[in-house]
C-alpha cells in the first residue's frame, strides 16, 4: 500500500492525522520499530520514546510522529515519509490493522468437528477441525472457533467471538460480543472450594457460572474459575493477559488490564479501569477501588481506594514504597549505626 | 426439590442437621450467596459471616445456620425456612449436591476417539470426542475422559476418576481412583533437568513417573512433573489449584491443600495436610513438617516445623513477618531518627 | 544391559569414564536415587552429595563416582559395581538415555490429523491423532507432532523437533531444528498490547513472529508471545520450564536456563546463560547481561550487568540481599532499640 493510500485510509478513520508530507510516496508491506525498519516499513515515534534521536539513522520508509517540529524536519531531510497524528500510537494500531487484515478463517463447521444436539449456530460463523461443542450450546453469529476447543454444554457465545486453539469453556458459561479467548485458556472450571472434615477435604459443588461481559480478552493458559454459587464476572473490555488465575466469585468492573501471572483470589472485586501489573497477588475478598493501580509482584489484602497506586506485600502507598525499599537496601548500614549508638550510649 | 425433602435428604446423608422449621415449605431449586439470593435459592451463614447482619434484608427461601438463637428467630420472624446444622458450611455442601447431581456422560468410547492397541477400558466408563489412548493404558470403571484428552503410552488410571478436556497424562504415571484432572492440566512431562556442558545444557533423561494417590485432584493449567528416576508422587486426598508447578520428585502428603500459582521445584518434601496459599514458592529439597502453613507469596528454603505458620521471602515465623512488615512501612521514619541521634551524638 | 555392556557403550560415547570395578557386572534395568536403588538400578554421586554418607546402606546395583577413593573403597567392600567418571552426573544422563531409548512413535500421519493445503511434510515424520496443521505450514524430517497439536498457517518447524500433546503454535512461527515443545504450551499467541482511549482499550495488532532458533525447550502451558512488530527471539540451546510467561519482543541469548513460573515482560533483552529461577520477574524492557543470574522470586527493573547474582524485588546483589534480609526480620528489634536510644537521648 503507497503511502498516500494509508493516508486517506487513516482519514476515513478518523484516525486523528494532522498533517502528513508524502516524501517519496513509498510502498509500506508493514510496521517495524524504528532500529530495524526497513524503506517498505513504517514506524511510529511518541514523545519521550528512546529511539527519537534514531530517526536521523533508521532507514525506515515512513514515520507516524507527534507534533513536534523537530522530528517532523528530520524526516523530511531525509525524504522519509512522514505524518502527524494526536496520538501516533493509535493511529500506529489503525495501520498495522489496515496493512495486516485478519485472516478469515473458511466458514462453516469443519467435518471433523463433533456437535452435540441442540446447538444453535449463528450465521457466518466458523468452527475448525476437531472441535467439541455440548448440548443446548448457543453461539453467536460471526463467531470463530479455532481447532481443538472444547465446548461443555449449556454455553452462550456471543457473535463476532473468537476462540483459539484447544482453549475450553465449561458449563453454563456466558461469554459477550467480540471477545478473545487465546489457547489453551480455560473458562469456567471449577472453583478451588474444599470443607475441611475429620476425613479430609470435602468438595463444596461450584455449582455458579463464569460470565464474560463483551469485549473481553482472555489470555493464553489463563484460568477463569466458577463460582460455588452465583458467578464470577468480567467486565466489559477487561484485558487479561497469559497464565492469569480468577478465583471463583471475583467481580471485575469495565475496562480493567491484569497482567500475565496475577493471580486472584475468590471473591475479590475490583472497580473500574484497575490496572493490575505483572505477577500481582489479590487476597479472598479484596476490594480494590477504581482506576487504582497495583505495580508488579505486589500483593493486596484488604481494601485499595479508588485511583491509589500501590506495591510491595502487603501492599502499601508506592511513593512510601519506593523509599521503603531504598531503606531496605541499606539495613545492614542502619544495623551497624544502631550497634555504634548504642555503644556510644552504653560508654 | 421442596424444604422438607432436602431436610430429610440431608438427615439420610448424616448432615448434622440439630433443628429446623419448614416455614412455608418452599420450592429450593439452588443455592446463592445470602445477599442475592432469591426466594426459591438456599443460603447458608457460619459464625463470623459477615452476611449474618443481612439476613432480616434477604429474600433468600430458606437458610442453613449455626446453632445461634438470634439468627433462628430472625428467620422465624421473616418466615424463611431454616435448619440449624453442626457444620453449616458442610451441610451446604450436601445440598448444593442433592440439587445440583453431577450430569452423567453418555457411557462408551465416542466414534472420534482413538485408542491404540492393548488397551484395557473397565466398565461404565466414558471417553469423549478427539480423545487420544496410547498403547498399553489401562483405565478403571466408571472413569469419565472429556474431549480432546490426550493420555500417552502405559498409563494406569483408577476407577470413578474425571479428566476434563485438553488435559495431558504423559507416560507410565499412574492415577488412582475418585482423582479430578482438571482442564489443560498436564501430568507428568519431563521435569526440568540438565547439565551444564561446555557445548550447552545436555538434558538429563527424566525416566521417572508421576503417582496420584486417589482422591487428588489438579487444578486447571496445573502441571506435574516426573523426575530423572522414581518417583513424584502426590498423597491421598490433596487437592490443587489452578496453575501450580510441581516439579520433579516432589512428593506431598495426604491431604495437602496447594492455591492457586504455587511453584514447588524439585525434589520438596511436604508431610501432610500442608496448606500452601496462592503464589507461594518452595526452594528445591526444602522440607515442610505436617500441617504447616504457608500464606501467600511466602518463599520457603530449608525446612520448616510442623504446624508452623511462615509467611514472607525468606519465610519466617507468621507473626514475626507481620511484625517485620508493619516496620518495613516504617523504614524512612527510622532512618530519619537514626541520622537524627547520630547528628545529635556528634554535636 | 550387564554393567560391562554399560562401560563399554559410555566409552563409546566418550562419556568420561577413568576407571572402573566390573562387581558381579550386574545387569542394569534403571536408574535410581541411591536411598531407593535395588540392585538391578544404578546410582550416582557427585562431590558434595547428600547421599554420599548412605553408600554403605544402599542396594544399588552399581554405581558412577567421582574421583574420590574412599567412595571406590566402599563400593568395592559391598561388592558393587563401579566407575568412575570425570563428571558423574554427565555420565548418568548417558546411561539413562542407554536404558531409556526415547519411544519412537509410528511414523506417518495419523488418519484423524486434519492437514491443510499447500503444507511440506520432511521425511519420517511422526503426526499423531487429531492434529490439526494449517496452510503452507513447513515441517522438518524426523520431526514429531504429538496428539491434538494445533499448528496455525505459516509456521516453519525444524527438522528432529517435537511437539507434545495439545500445543498450539500460531501463524508465522519460526521453530528451529531439535527444539521441544512441551503440552500445552503455546508459541506465538497475541502480546499484550493494547491502546488507551477514551472509550476503552484498543488492541493494537500484534503482527510479529516467535523465533525460536535450535535446541529450544519449552515447558508445558508456557506462553510465547508475539509482538506488535518484529520478533520474539529465544536463543539457542535456551530451556524455558513450565508455565513460564516470555512477552512480546522479548530477546533471550544462548544458553539461558529459565525456571517454572518466571514471567518476563515486553521488550525484555536477555543475554547468554543467564539463569532466573522459578517465579523471578522481568519488567519491560529490562536488559541482563551475560551468565547473569537472578535467584527466585526477584524482580529486575533496569539492567543488570554481566556475572551479576540478583535477589530481591526490587533485585538488588545477592550477598547483600542476604543481608538485607537477616537484618529485616530483626525490625522489631531495630525499632524497640531506636526508641529506647530516643528515650535516653531525651532523657
Amino acid at each position: 500500500m503507497h503511502f498516500s493510500e494509508l493516508i486517506r485510509a487513516l482519514k476515513e478513520r478518523n484516525a486523528g492525522v494532522l498533517s502528513y508530507g508524502l516524501g517519496t510516496d513509498p510502498e509500506i508491506i508493514n510496521g517495524a520499530s524504528l532500529d530495524q525498519a526497513q524503506d517498505t516499513q513504517i514506524g511510529f515515534l511518541e514523545k519521550g520514546n528512546a529511539l527519537t534521536a534514531s530517526l536521523s539513522e533508521s532507514d525506515v520508509g515512513a514515520i507516524i510522529i507527534p507534533n513536534i517540529e523537530e522530528l517532523r524536519l528530520k524526516a523530511e531531510k531525509k525524504s522519509i515519509a512522514w505524518a502527524v497524528a494526536s496520538d501516533p500510537r493509535l493511529a500506529f494500531a489503525e495501520i498495522l490493522e489496515l496493512l495486516n487484515p485478519r485472516p478469515v478463517p473458511q466458514k462453516g463447521v469443519h467435518p471433523s468437528a463433533v456437535i452435540e444436539n441442540e446447538v444453535t449456530l449463528g450465521e457466518d460463523i466458523s468452527i475448525g477441525a476437531n472441535v467439541f461443542i455440548g448440548k443446548k450450546v448457543q453461539i453467536g453469529s460471526k463467531t470463530i472457533i479455532h481447532p481443538g476447543v472444547v465446548i461443555y454444554e449449556n454455553v452462550v457465545i456471543g457473535e463476532s467471538t473468537e476462540i483459539h486453539a484447544n482453549a475450553v469453556i465449561h458449563p453454563n458459561c456466558h461469554l459477550g460480543k467480540q471477545c478473545v479467548i487465546n489457547s489453551n485458556a480455560v473458562i469456567g472450571s471449577e472453583g478451588f472450594g474444599f470443607v475441611p472434615t475429620p476425613s479430609g477435604w470435602r468438595k463444596m459443588p461450584q455449582t455458579g457460572k463464569v460470565i464474560l461481559e463483551s469485549e473481553v480478552e482472555i489470555g493464553s493458559c489463563s484460568t477463569i474459575d466458577r463460582p460455588c454459587v452465583g458467578q464470577t464476572l468480567i467486565g466489559t473490555g477487561t484485558k487479561v493477559d497469559n497464565l492469569v488465575q480468577i478465583g471463583h466469585g471475583v467481580i471485575t468492573g469495565k475496562g480493567c488490564a491484569i497482567a500475565s501471572q496475577v493471580g486472584i483470589a475468590g471473591g475479590a472485586i475490583l472497580g473500574e479501569g484497575v490496572i493490575l501489573a505483572g505477577q500481582v497477588g489479590v487476597a479472598n475478598r479484596a476490594k480494590i477501588g477504581d482506576r487504582a493501580i497495583a505495580s508488579s509482584k505486589s500483593g493486596i489484602h484488604g481494601s485499595i481506594a479508588p485511583g491509589e497506586v500501590v506495591s510491595g506485600y502487603p501492599a502499601i502507598p508506592n511513593r512510601l514504597w519506593l523509599r521503603c525499599s531504598a531503606a531496605f537496601s541499606k539495613l545492614p548500614e542502619i544495623t551497624r549505626s544502631l550497634r555504634e549508638l548504642k555503644k556510644e550510649g552504653s560508654e
